[in-house]
């Protein structure tokens, strides 16, 4: 059935309902005239009741603190759910769907939960799930994957996809902060959250990992499947050594990478070359890359947070879903496919091979670098650079002993950094950063 | 009406059409499962009989070397068009949509020459027209600025939309090369045509202007509304120097600037700072960055040439265009929208406001500086860095003057330039380039 007007029910007006009611104010004439319909806001939520009556009368807009009511409502075409957080989100998406709605969401951590029950429900219901604004922000990602990729057999996924830790990384890298100086800084200038968990453990960017992932290789990757290591234990001298000895960058990456059949995946503080293009995505910009068997690289970039930013996401999947609200087209072609058939494994990252920063922190005599190595070479690892510092000031008077590893299984070298762990010359924990070659 | 199968007829089996067959080959069941429908190439065309022949019999396809034949083939759904060049293929496209078939192009010439006769001859048979692989190949540019970045008001389009360019600028910057010897480089590596005309003067590039400009301003916006100027003159003593002297790198890029209701647009020999992403896009790569009013920017990067990396992107076009066949709801939306009723101005860079860099060659004695200066001075031109090198070998023993201005239109410097290049003192046509400064 055609539609003349799409109606609208938001819930959430936090910074991006807000930012998203001021774009589709502000870009009305274009926006309606792209859709070839009228787009009509007619159903406004929000458990904060002051903002909910300042907005619902700066728009003109009906409002009511109970999402139900706003998703059972029979004009509404469309519901965006911009709650945020983990309860109410979820069901509120799962009955949208149920009351024949679709639903455009920013929220990545419901959908890399329950991946499965919202994309069932909604081809149960011929009804569409939008969600471009849960990863990278305005950055197109999730679109260019599944539909400008759609042809390519993905090989690997890359992601700088947390703007807080980059932001972090980069003043720690720039300005030679602490771990804990750059977290203040971020969270002064709103770059991240008073609880910064959420961000800084590498939750996020392992939800938007499992986002890329399902939609690459066609099936729920759960978080359970990724391997996921904070950023807060990250030293500074290993910021400033690993640059000026090897060329290398530190950032929190997600990778996912196939070989054959099957797929590695972690989100964990990498080095990478500093010639690589990622190395200049600095403070709270994300940059994804991505390689498909015909396409090659291709990589994305942009800014990963704000209001205006993700409400571009939010609004562009508005717009897609209205065009076909308004044709009655919606829900005839399923967005997503989540019954992938080809048989895969997923996988943490424990059979991972790669190059390795090492730091070990020694006593200052002779032999201790013969005994380090040994028991590298028992264990077959190789040494590809090696570079031994003055000293260090404020650490017991310890020497670095900085190395990059040629190719090695990890779990070989975990065996024999805990070896080289139990050393009496050994003053504290070894440290293991994996080298990121960025290719597939 | 539903379709289990849906019907290719593919035109053109050079490069981009033999890898376009055998991604649909080898990925078949991928594909097939992500439309959730069967595809079936039915019908080859060439006019290379012996090549039409050898895929026919490969893929056990039926072929013929009559593309009317195919496009009025009554069981067919979408035509391919990868026939290249403006004849026949025009012809094509326009008869494929009359008798209501979908079509994907990569034509990006007969697009930029032919935007309002296609899109309305596709809206009339409610039909559509895909062509992601016109622009950035494998790059899914196209689709992020026509859906992705939809809800924005775009200020700033640029791009490095060329590899052959690229590629030669890359030689001449990092081996020191003529053009003449990069341009044959390419042609050697496959990189530029025999006849390289149509990259090296940039035409190649405003084509790809005119469609991104199209898509993001809602109307045609035509070549002649693109200043063009190619890279054949383009010294390298310029790529050096304005390397070394003032830390900017030589592209050929392609840009439009909305300021109010006015959209500017050029390509044309630039420089931009070492320190922004493009600078680091190198060889046969192509960047694009968008910049919409709330994405702020967003930038895309990829391999802009080759026939796997095209026909990525036309194989994704036949899957999105393949998933609404099979749904029956094909052509019910509009992919363009080439209506778009905004008062704007499309204008080539006359009004241009900018830095830009200067090279003087002039005998070398006293007085000569301040000849120049004054002349500048009186046309407002003021200056912001300013160089002067020893007599270069080889060139009359003249000495090279380089400047960089300060913001000033460039029609004033043109005037100003006018004037010096009368001076007896100059010895040959002073050098203006232009300093992209990459924001809206």
């Amino acid at each position: 059935m055609k539609k003349n007007t799409v109606n609208l029910g938001l819930l959430g007006l936090g910074t991006v309902g807000s930012e998203t009611l001021s774009i589709l104010h502000r870009n009305k004439k274009n926006i309606e005239q792209k859709i070839g319909a009228q787009i009509h806001v007619s159903y406004l939520c929000d458990n904060d009741l002051k903002r909910l009556a300042e907005k619902s009368k700066k728009y003109g807009i009906k409002a009511s603190n109970d999402w139900k009511k706003v998703v059972n409502d029979p004009d509404i075409d469309i519901i965006i759910e911009l709650i945020g957080g983990k309860g109410i989100a979820k069901e509120a998406i799962i009955a949208a769907l149920k009351s024949k709605k679709n639903v455009v969401t920013a929220n990545k951590a419901i959908l890399a939960q329950n991946w499965d029950e919202i994309f069932d429900t909604a081809q149960k219901n011929n009804k569409l799930v939008y969600f471009e604004a849960s990863v990278g922000s305005a950055i197109p990602v999730i679109q260019s994957l599944n539909e400008g990729l759609a042809a390519n057999r993905i090989n690997y996924i890359a992601g700088i996809f947390n703007g807080t830790t980059n932001y972090i990384f980069t003043k720690m890298f720039r300005e030679g902060l602490t771990f804990e100086e750059a977290l203040k800084l971020a969270q002064l200038n709103g770059f991240a959250e008073a609880d910064p968990k959420f961000d800084i453990e590498g939750i996020d960017a392992a939800n938007k990992l499992s986002i890329l992932s399902s939609i690459a290789w066609s099936r729920w990757v759960k978080l359970e499947n990724i391997y996921c290591e904070g950023v807060s234990s990250v030293d500074p001298i290993d910021i400033k050594f690993a640059y000026k000895e090897f060329g290398c960058i530190m950032k929190l990456l997600g990778v996912a990478r196939r070989k054959g059949d099957t797929v590695e995946l972690s989100v964990r503080p990498s080095l990478i070359s500093k010639d690589h293009l990622f190395s200049s995505v600095e403070n709270e910009f994300n940059s994804i890359l991505l390689n498909g068997d015909s396409s090659g690289e291709i990589m994305l970039y942009g800014k990963g947070a704000g209001g205006p930013a993700a409400a571009s996401a939010v609004v562009s999947d508005i717009m897609f879903l209205a065009r076909q609200v308004a044709a009655g087209t919606d829900g005839s072609v399923p967005y997503v496919n989540n019954k992938g058939n080809e048989p895969l494994m997923f996988t943490v990252i424990g059979g991972h091979e790669g190059r390795y920063y090492l730091r070990f922190t020694a006593v200052d005599k002779p032999g201790v670098l013969s005994k380090i190595t040994s028991i590298l070479a028992k264990h077959k690892v190789s040494i590809a650079d090696l570079f031994q510092n003055e000293p260090l000031e404020n650490r017991d008077n310890c020497i670095p002993i900085l190395m990059v590893t040629h190719t090695v299984k990890e779990a070989l070298l975990r065996n024999a950094l805990k070896e080289i762990n139990k050393l009496s010359i050994i003053k504290s924990k070894s440290v293991l950063i994996r080298i990121e070659d960025m290719s597939a």
